[in-house]
Protein backbone atom coordinates (compact mmCIF):
# COMPACT_ATOMS: atom_id res chain seq x y z
CA UNK A 1 0.00 0.00 0.00
CA UNK A 2 1.44 3.44 -1.11
CA UNK A 3 2.40 5.45 1.93
CA UNK A 4 -0.04 8.81 1.06
CA UNK A 5 -3.44 8.11 -0.58
CA UNK A 6 -5.02 11.09 -1.72
CA UNK A 7 -9.01 11.73 -2.32
CA UNK A 8 -8.94 12.87 -5.59
CA UNK A 9 -10.68 13.81 -9.28
CA UNK A 10 -8.95 14.54 -12.07
CA UNK A 11 -11.28 17.81 -12.50
CA UNK A 12 -10.25 19.16 -9.10
CA UNK A 13 -7.61 21.77 -9.25
CA UNK A 14 -7.57 21.83 -5.35
CA UNK A 15 -6.96 18.15 -5.36
CA UNK A 16 -4.38 19.16 -8.61
CA UNK A 17 -1.98 21.15 -6.15
CA UNK A 18 -1.66 18.44 -3.78
CA UNK A 19 -1.29 15.35 -6.64
CA UNK A 20 1.69 17.83 -8.12
CA UNK A 21 3.27 18.53 -5.22
CA UNK A 22 3.49 14.43 -4.10
CA UNK A 23 4.26 13.74 -7.64
CA UNK A 24 7.25 16.55 -7.94
CA UNK A 25 8.62 15.10 -4.85
CA UNK A 26 8.93 11.51 -5.98
CA UNK A 27 6.22 10.44 -2.77
CA UNK A 28 4.66 7.09 -2.44
CA UNK A 29 1.28 7.57 -3.62
CA UNK A 30 -2.08 6.49 -4.50
CA UNK A 31 -5.53 8.23 -5.85
CA UNK A 32 -8.34 7.32 -4.70
CA UNK A 33 -11.33 8.30 -6.59
CA UNK A 34 -13.92 10.69 -5.22
CA UNK A 35 -16.80 10.53 -7.76
CA UNK A 36 -18.06 13.99 -7.48
CA UNK A 37 -19.88 14.94 -10.25
CA UNK A 38 -22.14 12.27 -8.80
CA UNK A 39 -21.97 13.66 -5.53
CA UNK A 40 -19.57 11.64 -3.70
CA UNK A 41 -18.21 14.29 -1.82
CA UNK A 42 -21.58 14.42 0.43
CA UNK A 43 -21.83 10.84 0.77
CA UNK A 44 -21.80 9.71 4.48
CA UNK A 45 -18.82 7.81 4.20
CA UNK A 46 -16.87 10.99 2.89
CA UNK A 47 -18.21 13.40 5.20
CA UNK A 48 -17.22 11.11 7.74
CA UNK A 49 -13.61 12.02 6.99
CA UNK A 50 -14.35 15.63 6.10
CA UNK A 51 -17.27 17.83 7.15
CA UNK A 52 -16.47 20.62 4.88
CA UNK A 53 -17.36 17.79 2.07
CA UNK A 54 -14.45 18.70 -0.14
CA UNK A 55 -11.60 17.06 -2.15
CA UNK A 56 -8.47 16.78 -1.31
CA UNK A 57 -8.38 14.74 1.57
CA UNK A 58 -5.13 13.29 2.24
CA UNK A 59 -4.47 10.09 4.40
CA UNK A 60 -0.59 9.34 6.01
CA UNK A 61 -0.76 6.32 8.15
CA UNK A 62 -3.64 7.27 11.11
CA UNK A 63 -3.56 11.03 10.31
CA UNK A 64 -6.32 12.27 7.55
CA UNK A 65 -5.61 15.91 6.33
CA UNK A 66 -8.59 18.15 4.12
CA UNK A 67 -8.08 21.56 2.95
CA UNK A 68 -5.03 21.72 0.63
CA UNK A 69 -3.46 24.34 2.12
CA UNK A 70 -3.07 22.42 5.31
CA UNK A 71 -1.61 19.23 3.82
CA UNK A 72 0.75 21.05 1.21
CA UNK A 73 2.01 22.22 5.25
CA UNK A 74 2.03 18.95 6.64
CA UNK A 75 3.94 17.40 3.84
CA UNK A 76 6.51 20.70 4.06
CA UNK A 77 7.59 18.90 7.20
CA UNK A 78 7.32 14.92 5.95
CA UNK A 79 9.01 15.72 3.10
CA UNK A 80 11.77 18.57 3.77
CA UNK A 81 10.58 19.89 0.02
CA UNK A 82 9.37 23.46 -1.07
CA UNK A 83 8.57 24.53 2.57
CA UNK A 84 9.72 28.06 3.93
CA UNK A 85 13.23 28.61 5.12
CA UNK A 86 12.38 31.61 7.15
CA UNK A 87 9.81 32.89 9.42
CA UNK A 88 9.13 35.63 7.21
CA UNK A 89 9.07 33.57 4.22
CA UNK A 90 6.37 31.22 5.80
CA UNK A 91 4.10 34.09 6.54
CA UNK A 92 4.37 34.89 3.74
CA UNK A 93 3.80 31.58 2.03
CA UNK A 94 0.56 31.54 3.90
CA UNK A 95 -0.40 35.13 2.66
CA UNK A 96 -0.60 33.70 -0.41
CA UNK A 97 -2.47 30.34 0.30
CA UNK A 98 -4.85 32.21 1.81
CA UNK A 99 -5.20 34.63 -0.63
CA UNK A 100 -5.37 31.92 -3.64
CA UNK A 101 -8.21 30.38 -1.57
CA UNK A 102 -10.08 34.07 -1.47
CA UNK A 103 -9.80 35.25 -4.45
CA UNK A 104 -8.10 33.18 -7.29
CA UNK A 105 -8.95 29.80 -6.78
CA UNK A 106 -12.62 30.83 -5.29
CA UNK A 107 -13.54 32.49 -8.47
CA UNK A 108 -11.34 30.67 -11.06
CA UNK A 109 -12.46 27.20 -10.12
CA UNK A 110 -16.18 28.22 -9.27
CA UNK A 111 -16.25 30.17 -12.73
CA UNK A 112 -14.98 27.09 -15.34
CA UNK A 113 -17.37 24.81 -13.10
CA UNK A 114 -20.21 27.31 -13.97
CA UNK A 115 -18.84 27.87 -17.58
CA UNK A 116 -17.78 24.20 -17.84
CA UNK A 117 -20.04 21.35 -15.73
CA UNK A 118 -23.25 22.60 -14.76
CA UNK A 119 -25.64 21.28 -17.22
CA UNK A 120 -26.30 24.10 -19.86
CA UNK A 121 -29.72 24.57 -19.28
CA UNK A 122 -28.61 25.41 -15.12
CA UNK A 123 -26.02 27.84 -16.47
CA UNK A 124 -26.31 31.36 -15.92
CA UNK A 125 -23.99 33.81 -17.98
CA UNK A 126 -24.82 36.58 -15.45
CA UNK A 127 -23.07 34.69 -12.66
CA UNK A 128 -20.10 33.15 -14.82
CA UNK A 129 -19.15 36.40 -15.96
CA UNK A 130 -19.00 38.07 -12.46
CA UNK A 131 -16.69 34.73 -11.18
CA UNK A 132 -14.80 35.04 -14.45
CA UNK A 133 -14.41 39.22 -13.79
CA UNK A 134 -13.39 38.38 -10.25
CA UNK A 135 -10.74 36.14 -11.50
CA UNK A 136 -9.42 38.05 -13.47
CA UNK A 137 -8.45 40.32 -11.19
CA UNK A 138 -6.86 38.25 -8.98
CA UNK A 139 -4.54 36.65 -12.19
CA UNK A 140 -3.51 40.53 -12.63
CA UNK A 141 -2.29 40.68 -8.89
CA UNK A 142 -0.58 37.45 -9.40
CA UNK A 143 0.50 38.81 -13.04
CA UNK A 144 2.04 41.56 -11.11
CA UNK A 145 3.50 40.03 -8.76
CA UNK A 146 5.11 37.47 -10.91
CA UNK A 147 6.54 40.11 -13.56
CA UNK A 148 9.70 40.97 -11.34
CA UNK A 149 9.87 37.24 -9.67
CA UNK A 150 10.33 33.36 -10.96
CA UNK A 151 8.54 32.39 -7.66
CA UNK A 152 5.79 33.28 -5.84
CA UNK A 153 7.98 33.52 -2.41
CA UNK A 154 11.48 33.53 -2.51
CA UNK A 155 13.88 32.60 -5.21
CA UNK A 156 12.61 28.60 -5.64
CA UNK A 157 9.20 27.08 -5.75
CA UNK A 158 7.42 26.38 -2.64
CA UNK A 159 3.62 25.15 -1.59
CA UNK A 160 2.87 28.97 -2.61
CA UNK A 161 3.19 28.14 -6.01
CA UNK A 162 1.54 24.70 -5.74
CA UNK A 163 -1.52 26.65 -4.31
CA UNK A 164 -1.72 29.31 -7.10
CA UNK A 165 -1.27 26.81 -10.07
CA UNK A 166 -4.07 24.82 -9.28
CA UNK A 167 -6.83 25.57 -11.79
CA UNK A 168 -4.10 27.05 -14.41
CA UNK A 169 -3.37 24.02 -16.37
CA UNK A 170 -6.95 23.92 -17.10
CA UNK A 171 -6.88 26.76 -19.41
CA UNK A 172 -8.96 25.11 -22.52
CA UNK A 173 -12.08 25.11 -19.92
CA UNK A 174 -11.91 29.06 -18.65
CA UNK A 175 -13.10 31.47 -20.58
CA UNK A 176 -9.97 34.24 -19.75
CA UNK A 177 -7.65 35.07 -22.64
CA UNK A 178 -4.07 33.90 -20.81
CA UNK A 179 -1.89 35.14 -23.42
CA UNK A 180 -2.49 38.83 -21.83
CA UNK A 181 -1.10 37.02 -18.77
CA UNK A 182 2.89 36.56 -19.93
CA UNK A 183 4.46 36.49 -16.94
CA UNK A 184 1.59 33.31 -15.22
CA UNK A 185 2.18 32.40 -18.89
CA UNK A 186 5.97 32.00 -17.93
CA UNK A 187 5.64 30.80 -14.75
CA UNK A 188 3.37 27.88 -15.56
CA UNK A 189 5.83 27.32 -17.98
CA UNK A 190 8.74 26.43 -15.22
CA UNK A 191 6.14 24.48 -12.94
CA UNK A 192 5.58 22.34 -15.77
CA UNK A 193 9.88 21.87 -15.58
CA UNK A 194 9.27 20.37 -12.55
CA UNK A 195 10.24 16.70 -11.76
CA UNK A 196 7.33 14.10 -12.99
CA UNK A 197 5.21 17.09 -13.94
CA UNK A 198 2.14 15.69 -15.77
CA UNK A 199 -1.19 17.87 -16.79
CA UNK A 200 -4.11 17.06 -14.19
CA UNK A 201 -6.07 15.09 -16.14
CA UNK A 202 -3.28 12.59 -16.68
CA UNK A 203 -2.45 12.35 -12.53
CA UNK A 204 -5.95 11.88 -11.38
CA UNK A 205 -8.76 9.58 -12.21
CA UNK A 206 -11.80 10.56 -13.46
CA UNK A 207 -11.58 12.10 -16.81
CA UNK A 208 -14.37 11.69 -18.96
CA UNK A 209 -12.47 10.88 -21.55
CA UNK A 210 -9.94 8.69 -20.01
CA UNK B 1 1.53 56.53 19.02
CA UNK B 2 -0.31 52.88 19.53
CA UNK B 3 1.56 49.52 19.24
CA UNK B 4 -0.68 48.57 16.41
CA UNK B 5 -2.27 50.08 13.97
CA UNK B 6 -5.09 48.55 11.18
CA UNK B 7 -5.51 49.67 8.47
CA UNK B 8 -9.35 49.32 8.09
CA UNK B 9 -13.19 50.38 7.25
CA UNK B 10 -16.26 50.17 9.44
CA UNK B 11 -18.09 48.01 6.86
CA UNK B 12 -14.57 45.39 6.49
CA UNK B 13 -15.64 41.67 8.32
CA UNK B 14 -12.28 40.74 7.28
CA UNK B 15 -10.73 43.99 9.02
CA UNK B 16 -12.79 43.41 11.68
CA UNK B 17 -11.69 39.86 12.47
CA UNK B 18 -8.09 41.42 13.70
CA UNK B 19 -9.95 44.61 15.07
CA UNK B 20 -12.00 42.26 17.49
CA UNK B 21 -8.78 40.57 18.53
CA UNK B 22 -6.56 43.41 19.01
CA UNK B 23 -9.56 44.78 20.91
CA UNK B 24 -10.79 41.14 23.08
CA UNK B 25 -6.91 41.10 23.83
CA UNK B 26 -6.38 44.38 25.37
CA UNK B 27 -3.98 45.54 22.67
CA UNK B 28 -2.91 49.14 21.86
CA UNK B 29 -4.21 50.04 18.86
CA UNK B 30 -5.75 52.70 16.57
CA UNK B 31 -7.38 52.47 13.34
CA UNK B 32 -6.38 54.36 10.17
CA UNK B 33 -9.22 54.55 7.77
CA UNK B 34 -8.63 53.34 4.26
CA UNK B 35 -12.08 54.91 2.22
CA UNK B 36 -12.89 51.36 0.23
CA UNK B 37 -15.30 53.36 -1.04
CA UNK B 38 -13.70 56.00 -3.01
CA UNK B 39 -11.02 53.12 -4.03
CA UNK B 40 -8.69 54.17 -1.30
CA UNK B 41 -7.29 50.09 -1.18
CA UNK B 42 -6.45 50.77 -4.55
CA UNK B 43 -4.89 53.78 -4.62
CA UNK B 44 -0.59 53.77 -5.15
CA UNK B 45 0.37 54.22 -1.41
CA UNK B 46 -2.00 51.68 -0.53
CA UNK B 47 -1.26 49.22 -2.81
CA UNK B 48 2.89 50.00 -1.89
CA UNK B 49 1.99 48.06 1.50
CA UNK B 50 -0.14 45.45 0.31
CA UNK B 51 -0.13 44.14 -3.32
CA UNK B 52 -3.65 42.45 -3.26
CA UNK B 53 -4.83 45.67 -2.75
CA UNK B 54 -7.08 44.66 0.35
CA UNK B 55 -8.06 45.54 3.64
CA UNK B 56 -6.51 44.66 6.56
CA UNK B 57 -3.36 46.12 6.88
CA UNK B 58 -1.25 45.76 9.88
CA UNK B 59 1.57 47.81 11.08
CA UNK B 60 3.63 46.26 13.94
CA UNK B 61 6.91 48.44 14.36
CA UNK B 62 9.33 47.91 10.98
CA UNK B 63 7.08 45.23 10.19
CA UNK B 64 3.42 45.55 8.08
CA UNK B 65 1.54 42.21 7.45
CA UNK B 66 -1.51 41.73 4.71
CA UNK B 67 -4.19 38.78 4.71
CA UNK B 68 -6.89 38.40 8.14
CA UNK B 69 -5.25 35.19 8.30
CA UNK B 70 -1.52 36.15 8.53
CA UNK B 71 -2.00 38.38 10.82
CA UNK B 72 -3.93 36.44 13.48
CA UNK B 73 -1.44 34.23 13.37
CA UNK B 74 1.21 36.69 13.96
CA UNK B 75 -0.87 38.27 16.92
CA UNK B 76 -1.13 34.78 18.92
CA UNK B 77 2.52 35.23 19.06
CA UNK B 78 3.00 38.73 19.69
CA UNK B 79 -0.25 38.37 22.65
CA UNK B 80 0.25 34.44 23.43
CA UNK B 81 -3.65 34.56 23.04
CA UNK B 82 -6.19 32.91 20.72
CA UNK B 83 -3.55 30.20 19.36
CA UNK B 84 -3.50 26.66 19.38
CA UNK B 85 -2.22 25.00 22.40
CA UNK B 86 -0.53 21.79 19.90
CA UNK B 87 0.01 21.13 16.50
CA UNK B 88 -2.43 19.03 15.50
CA UNK B 89 -5.07 22.64 16.85
CA UNK B 90 -2.80 24.76 14.80
CA UNK B 91 -3.92 22.51 12.10
CA UNK B 92 -6.87 22.18 12.50
CA UNK B 93 -7.29 26.26 12.86
CA UNK B 94 -5.41 26.87 9.93
CA UNK B 95 -8.12 24.41 8.15
CA UNK B 96 -11.04 26.45 9.17
CA UNK B 97 -8.95 29.46 8.46
CA UNK B 98 -8.84 28.76 4.62
CA UNK B 99 -12.16 27.33 4.60
CA UNK B 100 -13.65 30.42 6.46
CA UNK B 101 -11.61 32.79 3.26
CA UNK B 102 -12.67 30.63 0.18
CA UNK B 103 -16.28 29.48 1.51
CA UNK B 104 -17.93 31.77 3.81
CA UNK B 105 -16.50 35.10 3.50
CA UNK B 106 -15.74 34.93 0.11
CA UNK B 107 -19.52 34.03 -0.73
CA UNK B 108 -20.90 35.95 2.43
CA UNK B 109 -18.84 39.16 2.05
CA UNK B 110 -19.41 39.38 -1.54
CA UNK B 111 -23.29 39.11 -1.38
CA UNK B 112 -23.72 41.33 1.32
CA UNK B 113 -21.65 43.85 -0.99
CA UNK B 114 -23.69 43.10 -4.19
CA UNK B 115 -27.17 43.41 -1.92
CA UNK B 116 -26.30 46.06 0.09
CA UNK B 117 -23.23 48.60 -1.25
CA UNK B 118 -23.31 48.12 -4.86
CA UNK B 119 -25.16 51.14 -6.46
CA UNK B 120 -28.60 49.96 -7.07
CA UNK B 121 -28.58 50.13 -11.21
CA UNK B 122 -25.59 47.70 -11.00
CA UNK B 123 -27.08 45.07 -8.88
CA UNK B 124 -27.94 41.46 -10.62
CA UNK B 125 -30.22 39.69 -8.45
CA UNK B 126 -29.15 36.36 -10.50
CA UNK B 127 -25.38 36.86 -8.96
CA UNK B 128 -26.41 38.01 -5.60
CA UNK B 129 -28.32 34.75 -5.03
CA UNK B 130 -25.97 32.77 -6.12
CA UNK B 131 -23.53 34.17 -3.89
CA UNK B 132 -25.97 33.96 -0.56
CA UNK B 133 -26.71 30.44 -1.67
CA UNK B 134 -23.19 29.34 -1.44
CA UNK B 135 -22.36 31.43 1.43
CA UNK B 136 -25.21 29.40 3.05
CA UNK B 137 -24.40 26.57 2.50
CA UNK B 138 -20.75 27.51 4.33
CA UNK B 139 -23.23 28.40 6.94
CA UNK B 140 -25.07 24.74 6.97
CA UNK B 141 -21.29 22.94 7.51
CA UNK B 142 -20.26 26.12 10.71
CA UNK B 143 -23.81 25.37 11.95
CA UNK B 144 -23.27 21.50 11.99
CA UNK B 145 -19.25 22.12 13.37
CA UNK B 146 -21.19 24.27 15.83
CA UNK B 147 -23.92 21.97 17.65
CA UNK B 148 -21.49 19.75 18.72
CA UNK B 149 -19.13 22.24 20.67
CA UNK B 150 -18.79 25.84 21.37
CA UNK B 151 -15.63 26.95 19.63
CA UNK B 152 -14.49 26.04 16.15
CA UNK B 153 -11.17 24.24 17.44
CA UNK B 154 -10.66 22.83 21.00
CA UNK B 155 -12.51 23.88 23.80
CA UNK B 156 -11.62 27.71 24.04
CA UNK B 157 -11.81 30.71 21.71
CA UNK B 158 -8.90 30.54 19.50
CA UNK B 159 -8.48 32.80 15.85
CA UNK B 160 -10.63 30.43 13.89
CA UNK B 161 -13.43 31.59 15.75
CA UNK B 162 -12.49 35.46 15.36
CA UNK B 163 -11.69 34.62 11.46
CA UNK B 164 -15.36 33.26 11.06
CA UNK B 165 -17.22 35.53 13.04
CA UNK B 166 -15.80 38.44 10.44
CA UNK B 167 -19.18 39.16 8.80
CA UNK B 168 -21.83 37.50 11.29
CA UNK B 169 -22.54 40.57 13.11
CA UNK B 170 -23.71 42.68 9.72
CA UNK B 171 -26.60 40.32 10.06
CA UNK B 172 -29.12 43.27 8.69
CA UNK B 173 -27.23 43.53 5.80
CA UNK B 174 -27.14 39.93 4.45
CA UNK B 175 -30.04 38.04 2.68
CA UNK B 176 -29.88 35.03 4.77
CA UNK B 177 -32.55 33.71 7.89
CA UNK B 178 -30.25 33.47 10.94
CA UNK B 179 -32.45 31.85 12.99
CA UNK B 180 -32.49 28.91 10.47
CA UNK B 181 -28.93 28.43 12.20
CA UNK B 182 -28.80 28.15 16.02
CA UNK B 183 -25.58 27.25 16.78
CA UNK B 184 -24.33 30.07 15.42
CA UNK B 185 -26.30 32.26 16.79
CA UNK B 186 -25.23 30.97 19.97
CA UNK B 187 -21.81 31.25 19.18
CA UNK B 188 -22.21 34.75 18.13
CA UNK B 189 -23.62 35.14 21.68
CA UNK B 190 -20.62 33.72 23.37
CA UNK B 191 -18.44 35.68 21.03
CA UNK B 192 -19.89 38.99 22.25
CA UNK B 193 -19.29 37.71 25.86
CA UNK B 194 -15.40 38.14 25.14
CA UNK B 195 -13.75 41.23 27.10
CA UNK B 196 -14.37 44.93 24.89
CA UNK B 197 -16.67 43.17 22.59
CA UNK B 198 -18.52 45.69 20.11
CA UNK B 199 -20.23 45.57 16.96
CA UNK B 200 -17.90 46.51 13.96
CA UNK B 201 -19.44 49.66 13.19
CA UNK B 202 -18.73 51.01 16.52
CA UNK B 203 -15.15 49.76 16.41
CA UNK B 204 -14.02 51.07 13.02
CA UNK B 205 -14.06 54.28 11.40
CA UNK B 206 -16.22 55.38 8.05
CA UNK B 207 -19.51 53.72 9.02
CA UNK B 208 -22.09 56.46 7.07
CA UNK B 209 -23.92 57.09 9.83
CA UNK B 210 -21.03 57.88 12.21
Amino acid sequence: MAEYKLHCFAQSGNAYKVALYLTTTGADWDALFVDFFKGGHRSEGFTKQNEMAEVPVLEHGAETFSQSGVILDYLTETTGQYGAKTDRDRREILRWLLWDNHKLTANLATGRFMANFLPEDKRNPDVTNFLIGRAKAACHVLENRLAKRDWIVGGTPTIADFSCIGYMYYEDEIPIDFAKFPAIQAWKGRMAELPNWAHPYDMMPGHPLS
